[in-house]
């Protein structure tokens, strides 16, 4: 059963509150920046983070309108770096509609990266604690520093199943920990809770970026709503790449890496040949071991609604095909 | 007699500190990112900002520590617009250095700048009240609509004075302002003075931008570290053009300006246009306005020794030649 399915009314109620806090949040007098603005708020995504929040503050005394705000708050720094994130990949399409950069220039993404990041900061001003504020600046320094990683590795045929593993913590899960840790803390959860939530939130992050790692080889471009096989076009060597490598495939594979230019067929082998080199089986493997800790992660939670829609995401997110 | 000689001892002091204090709080382990910022942070500057912290925070009974944190925060918050200020720029050249994304690309741009950026809220987050924090986002996304707009007006012979001046004030005034109103109140003053220092900030800045695009004319390569007539070639049209634009220059100046691609022998016929018809006298004399109105602003403050140094970095402003 899809987990939205088990949505209760109040999530989704919460989750509704979220959207129109976004669009309020993110008003500009000017044009440009608001029709910008306009089509990222609209363009849907998956609103997982503020999602995890808003579960997560359910296992502690949680006031609405607060958990709301932060909720909005984590979702706009979600939008921040996606936008800056489309300059750098050059990504032509996200969630099946012309990114920011692609569609007004790198100029307007570039700033429009920032007045996201700059609202995250003045709503968290009025609602959450200094610790919180400086755990969110840690966390956007890390996927800083997670996407200059990821930079430096770019065409990089020795990268490490580990090195891998740091970047997509740093890029990805370290995030989702956030969103997780920061609704429990809200609601004043105890230590024991918001850890094994964060937690939780580490090792939903890592499964959700391996999957989306395993679809840039295995999607297709429509229900992805973005050109599959992108990723190591761009020189960036994702987890069943970097299996594949480590097989007989790796001369083959090398073959076609180190070309100046793919063309489709290029793009084809490559992936013809990660599938058989077992690199996405293997992926997929390590994918199960982290949803499987994260089973472990929320063990001691109270079997209720909230959990149980936690556990639904997290099945979802290891079966989804976009 | 040039500013600089002006500065006490304990300026002096509090200003190295502030250097030391940006190194500090701008080390991470990821070398790359720590190379480019060694470089950003090296690489000078006038450090105006901080300067104006420390200042304004004389007017009142500052705290040392607290003082310098603040500055440095500024300063950051300023090296990290000026990173994204060049990718959209194509600057290659900026105080006399390659610019980060000359040197590196725009993808380490784009997070060298958000790596900045977080660092400024994660040291805010130790020291500043809400109120502060908040101002400082508030100034930052003005900052981005400023961009924007300036973007959106790009090729525009028909903007207006009122809107140049707008845009301005958003790019570069409303952080000068911040810097003065926020070493102020840290500093516990009253609020005529740390208005009067708000206001002083704003007008000072105005002038700062105002000269800087005189500059863009007039100015040398080798003493602005970056090239001249660099504005209006990415279709930036600022002060003196805008006036040049209102006189009996303007249909030769259109016939320059509406060309596909510029030589060097365009941007010369620019700048002499603009020179005969009066642009650069014009846009002085308005700077002066400012610089007046900066001089009309602190009036009320004690007659210290501080404020002999504000009003000698105002008058070297307007006289700077770099």
């Amino acid at each position: 059963m899809p987990a939205f399915e088990l949505y209760t009314d109040d999530i989704k109620q919460d989750m509704d509150s979220v959207d129109n806090y976004i669009k309020r949040a993110l008003k500009t007098h000017q044009r440009l920046l608001s029709d910008v603005i306009n089509q990222l708020a609209g363009s849907g995504g998956k609103r997982l983070r503020p999602l995890m929040v808003i579960l997560s503050s359910r296992f502690g005394g949680y006031k609405r309108d607060e958990i709301i705000h932060l909720a909005a708050a984590i979702e706009i720094l979600h939008m921040a770096t996606l936008v800056h994130d489309d300059i750098i990949d050059d990504a032509p399409i996200r969630r099946g509609e012309p990114t920011v950069q692609s569609r007004w220039g790198k100029d307007v993404a570039v700033f429009t990266g920032d007045f996201l990041f700059s609202t995250v900061f003045s709503l968290l001003s009025k609602e959450v604690s200094f610790d919180d504020l400086y755990e969110v600046s840690r966390v956007v320094k890390q996927i800083c520093e997670g996407e200059v990683d990821q930079y430096q590795h770019r065409y990089n045929t020795a990268v490490s199943v580990r090195s891998y593993l740091r970047r997509i913590r740093h890029k990805t899960a370290d995030l989702f920990a956030l969103s997780c840790v920061i609704g429990a803390k809200r609601a004043g959860c105890s230590k024991p809770i918001y850890n094994a939530l964060e937690n939780f939130g580490m090792d939903f992050g890592m499964v959700f970026q391996i999957i989306d790692d395993i679809l840039d080889f295995e999607g297709q471009q429509e229900e992805l709503g973005k050109p599959a096989g992108a990723d190591f076009e761009e020189g960036v060597y994702t987890l069943p790449l970097i299996y594949a490598l480590d097989t007989k495939y790796r001369l083959p594979l090398l073959d076609v890496l180190n070309k100046d230019r793919y063309d489709a067929s290029d793009v084809e082998a490559v992936k013809a040949m990660v599938k058989a080199a077992g690199g996405i089986e293997k992926a997929r493997s390590i994918a199960n071991n982290f949803a499987a800790k994260a089973v472990e992660d929320i063990k001691l939670l109270p079997d209720n609604e909230h959990k149980r829609i936690m556990l639904a995401i997290l099945n979802e997110s290891v079966e989804r095909r976009y």
